[in-house]
């Protein structure tokens, strides 16, 4: 069985937004409809700024005007830009340094501009880190389209022989093996935090808040893969390109706030993460799609 | 005769746009069309983000989806925030201190991201400075609505009787008589640099490109009074108050670039502003409304 979760709604139809919140009483919003690839932020910008800039303003004034003020926003570290220091405290200096990075900054900046000018909202910003691995019952994974982006995604589709090699871009960075080194949080624990910060929304009075999700530890290209070689016993091809433009050395999180505020912190590793990345790629080679398809879902 | 300027488009409305587009072939286009009260964009932000965000956000899909790749932009000196050195140079450190200020540094890098993507985009950011006076001929001016939320028109209301005194916001600041510095430039000489932005568009193989508007010199807002009792003959009372959050203390631009790359330098001092804005005001002392709605137009 694989469960399918497709949400067809178009934030940036207010009318269709306006009849969903006519219809039924939300108490909160959990708003994770963005795109996120970096690259084709850099090609297509203005689909970037449609879909996630125009679709969140649209989002937060029917919220207002059907008096739905608490909302959970997914912004990412991508607004720490190249961190000068890491960890990177939610209070370290933000940057954006790509389309893609500038709709998240954009948007924690009107949040917070409409937390101010209206106190009954109640607004959770959630930077998240990297985020990777799979639901451990195996059925609920990540599926992208054409080549992956990601790490782990392109990672994966070497073990089940998609492709031949994984391209790892730059070995020269001033980091332990060379590699850029970034903070993987296991999905569950991210969908933990979001409940986290649903709980924390209706339980005080908070404000415009932000909150980092990471497990607060480094892990460099190379410690990845052979998690994952290990998790899969798969042997990962590696292709040694140069530095890919616009990516930061070092990036990872403080999580003091989140444990602190939220009462949350990740409970999985490395370990786990490959585990369970590798179950659910073992179990849909294609993803949600075909051998035929070479993954791509009808 | 009042000649009267309402463009009733939407910008956000896409599909009137497309078909404005569709109808008509632009070579190109001079967006104006932006809300700029700092007040009311801190108490209504999302009214900001979605005129001004959305609205440029639509317009450049539209245009893009047309060809027509040719844009002058109304930006603001507000993108400079509070300047630590003064004259601002387009390089100075950008930053918003309010939603309308971000409304305006959002859009300047929307249009810097969309050149980047597609370099037939030509763009022009004119960083207007603060436009006051009227057209010569007394049947074109500023008529704002409620209470003015800058000098000139608030100057002019008091001297045509409809208000008893010019409240001044802060006479302590580091400047030659304690009231806040600014560089005042005539709409007619704004105009003309609108006239010097299109033809540099058509001229020469620029990408995106910014623009001060604005004289290059700094006044007082004692000295644009005095400037005005002259060319209006009429006393000014003026009451003393505290300093305004968020307003910067001097604000003046260097020109040079706009000088040497657009051909084009303002030619009004404040003599003519203050002599154009009262000639607007005396014959229209009501703007385009009558004294029974208080200027108020049906």
């Amino acid at each position: 069985m694989n469960l399918r979760f497709r949400l067809q709604v178009d934030l940036r139809d207010r009318s269709v937004i306006q009849k969903l919140f006519a219809e039924t009483k939300f108490d909160a919003v959990i708003h994770f409809a963005g795109l996120k690839a970096v690259g084709e932020s850099v090609e297509k910008p203005l689909l970037y700024y449609d879909n996630n800039v125009i679709g969140t303003i649209t989002l937060l004034e029917v919220m207002a005007a059907h008096g739905c003020k608490n909302l959970v926003f997914s912004s990412s570290a991508t607004v720490y830009g190249w961190p000068k220091e890491v960890p990177c405290t939610e209070e370290s200096p933000l940057s954006a340094v790509n389309p893609y990075g500038r709709t998240k900054l954009f948007i924690e900046e009107i949040c917070r501009d409409v937390h101010h000018s209206d106190p009954e909202w109640k607004i959770i910003l959630l930077r998240y880190f990297n985020p990777v691995g799979a639901h451990p019952s195996g059925h609920i994974g990540e599926d992208p389209r054409g080549i992956p982006n990601n790490l782990m995604p392109f990672v994966q589709q070497v073990a089940v022989g998609r492709r031949p090699a994984l391209t790892v871009f730059g070995n020269d960075y001033a980091t332990k093996d060379g590699t850029g080194v970034r903070d993987y949080i296991h999905v569950v624990d991210l969908a933990d935090g979001h409940i986290a910060a649903l709980r924390k929304l209706s339980d005080s009075k908070i404000g415009c808040e932000v909150y980092n999700l990471g497990t607060g530890k480094g892990t460099s290209v190379l410690e990845m893969v052979a998690a994952f070689e290990r998790a899969s016993g798969k042997k990962i091809p590696l292709v040694m390109a140069g530095r890919r433009a616009g990516d930061a050395e070092i990036v990872y999180a403080s999580t003091k706030k989140a444990e602190r505020e939220l009462n949350w912190r990740a409970r999985y590793g490395i370990e786990e993460m490959c585990r369970d990345q590798w179950n659910w790629a073992s179990k849909n080679p294609y993803g949600y799609g075909s051998p035929e398809s070479n993954g791509v879902m009808k």
